[in-house]
């Protein structure tokens, strides 16, 4: 039986060179093509609702997929999960609706940075958390992070991936939260699409902020000069991680 | 100036042999001797309140050491954490008082084992915690822990390490306390000093209690028995975490 499915995918970015294959590097797609492979014995693409870069984790990149497959479901899951590498996994998979596409279906996704806010890195954080120091003011992070929900042109932060929605850079944030638990400060961003390394650069310059470097006025005239130049702190890839991705649920996707 | 130094230690033990020095292999110990022979030109021993497993981390191991130093703390902290492997870092560290010794100094130990209660494996999470399914009874597993606080024949449970206080089985337990956060259960256990594999061995014995496969009551008869070989589950070394040693605080140590 053929069946078009979509998938949750969770992923350590460590060892990885982003989600999109590439000729000669380890990436998340090969690796999920290549247990796909390995369990049918057929050839599959794989397409993915965010094409996170190198280093970048996943707790809910979703993917789809066309596979010849006699058994169930949880039979399929339960094979690929025992094929695919330690860093990869598949949390719930399920039949895609008519017509469904990871990427283009998408209403929006959510992307979470964890800081890691104290005097000494942490070995045990190290892959999953950027160790910022001196300590941020969280405060004046969040209220410069807020003229960044509504609809706008994110220029300053990022350029257009090359197959993206539309080539401009309007995009809707929906949320921008900061939170501290413990030493870890998130920030968890939420927008229709994010343009190239729009959640790292926003990140390394609301850092800027946090340390007193720019004011949150400043902050907010960088969005709105749309200068990418600007960008003076990118924050690293290890720090982030796709957290989640939307679909309209009246379409059958429970994600 | 010759200082006699206590410092905090957290480490990822996954790519360690354990704590204690070994002749091939990579261990904590050896690590913090080599930075500190790095940066002084002085072989050092370096000793530690817990000799962790091969697997275990830390958050707070204690370790003492002597050292020639002109500069001051914070810059031998410092030149420390420069030196050492991102898989371990020193987080603070200090003045010993007269006569203190990490392991017999210290009047009680935190260990934490952390398991992952979801239907499947979670790439991110792989190397701290034990993913644990069939999904185990929470409440069950707590009643059983209960009685493990006093103090008590701990001989089902682990074995004297060679150099221990005493050559004997007897054990407080301060604390044995589950709790739920997320996906993950954290038991949390403090105690004058621990046997070897003390932890993993309840942990183990605990989550059969969870699945149901032997009864808070059958727990307790096992603890008075005290048969080693009625283990018959030890937790796996990578979910367990050496969180806080504790000394007497009169005496001059922070920790």
């Amino acid at each position: 039986m053929r069946y078009q499915l979509w998938a949750k995918v969770e992923y350590d970015g460590t060892d990885f060179f982003g989600f999109q294959v590439q000729a000669r590097e380890r990436t998340v797609q090969g690796e999920i093509e290549r247990a796909i492979k390995a369990i049918t014995g057929v050839e599959t693409r794989v397409t993915g609702a965010g094409r996170t870069d190198r280093g970048v984790h996943a707790k809910g990149q979703i993917v789809g997929f066309d596979v010849e497959w006699r058994h169930d479901l949880a039979d399929l899951q339960r094979a690929l999960n025992a094929t695919l590498a330690a860093d990869v996994a598949i949390l719930e998979i399920g039949l895609a609706p008519e017509g469904f596409h990871p990427r283009f279906s998408a209403v929006s996704r959510t992307y979470r940075y964890t800081l890691l806010d104290q005097s000494w890195r942490s070995p045990l954080a190290r892959r999953i958390a950027w160790h910022v120091t001196p300590e941020p003011d969280v405060y004046r992070m969040a209220q410069a992070s807020h003229c960044l929900v509504g609809t706008q042109d994110f220029a300053t932060f990022g350029q257009p991936p090359q197959a993206a929605i539309g080539r401009n850079t309007i995009r809707t944030v929906l949320q921008a939260e900061f939170q501290e638990q413990g030493s870890f400060i998130t920030f968890d961003i939420a927008a229709n699409a994010f343009l190239y390394q729009m959640v790292r650069s926003i990140v390394g310059m609301l850092v800027l902020v946090g340390w007193g470097s720019i004011s949150p006025e400043e902050f907010e005239a960088l969005l709105q000069a749309r200068e990418r130049s600007s960008i003076k702190q990118v924050a690293p890839a290890h720090g982030l991680c796709l957290m989640q991705v939307n679909y309209d649920t009246s379409k059958g996707v429970s994600q």
